[in-house]
């Protein structure tokens, strides 16, 4: 089977901008709130969920560190809905993508990292990673869809790609 | 005015269901996803903000701390949705509900102290103080409601009240 290699490259909304939203405070607009004691950043993500009945979850999820480098074998993806992840505790944490393919197939890979104060919503149909946590145990705040139809398609790479390489983040 | 004082309690999802969810994982169910790498803690907020052709909004705020002992003297609730919160810093913040007084009045106050691992998501209607961040700047993220209709009312006390003594959290 062949291997490819992918090169990681600092998280930022405009590279993002094809696979969904990235969530962050840094450079966004923000107004007063609560007697000018808070700064609401407000509508960070389009969260889309509504589909089929459907209705927001609000979980956590906690994740093993993956060891770097790390092998991509498959991706997943959700016609149903946006799927959003924020880390709390400020780990940076791996964000792999597929542009979509000819005939909806998996396209180009595109890896990037999270400073960990950015999180991630994927757009509906995005084809994403599961997620990947660097180093130590790592838990996220959740928001995607509950409710009736399958949500979840899951298809394997036709060659593993290996994450290496980290360009310096910042 | 008449002053009273408020005993601050830690945050716990019996004495918190009254007026919403506590958002967290110590002691809650989970199940394995992603190649047994990663539990999930899943659906742990009654998020409601269909109403009125509402919909999800995911923010950030960026809460200024506020002194202790702290000053109550308004409480606000949303009328047509929930409000969830969790802290992006693992930082204890403070807790401060009503319950509902007779002829939709303010009824007793409540304070309670999150761990800094706990989040929680106000109903519908609770009564509820602003956001208090303590000792230092923090931030949350939010998960509310965009749509039409008023959904903020906010109301001063009869008497203002002193958030004063903390029980030794945990």
């Amino acid at each position: 089977m062949a291997e490819l290699s992918l090169r990681v490259v600092p998280l930022e909304s405009m590279a993002f901008a094809p696979f969904g939203d990235v969530i962050e405070i840094a450079g966004r607009d923000s107004y007063w709130i609560n007697d000018h004691t808070c700064r609401r950043f407000n509508d960070l993500a389009r969260i889309d969920v509504a589909e089929n009945e459907g209705r927001p979850l609000l979980s956590v999820f906690e994740a093993s560190p993956r060891p770097l480098p790390f092998c991509i074998r498959s991706l997943e993806r959700h016609p149903l809905s946006s799927q959003a992840f924020f880390p709390l505790e400020g780990r940076p944490f791996l964000v792999v993508v597929a542009e979509r393919g000819a005939a909806d197939t998996i396209g180009a890979l595109h890896a990037f990292l999270s400073s960990g104060h950015q999180g991630v919503n994927y757009r509906r149909n995005t084809w994403h990673h599961a997620l990947i946590a660097i180093g130590e145990l790592s838990h996220f705040l959740v928001v995607d869809r509950g409710g009736p139809g399958e949500d979840c398609e899951e298809r394997a790479l036709e060659a593993v790609v290996w994450v290496t390489s980290i360009d310096s983040p910042r």
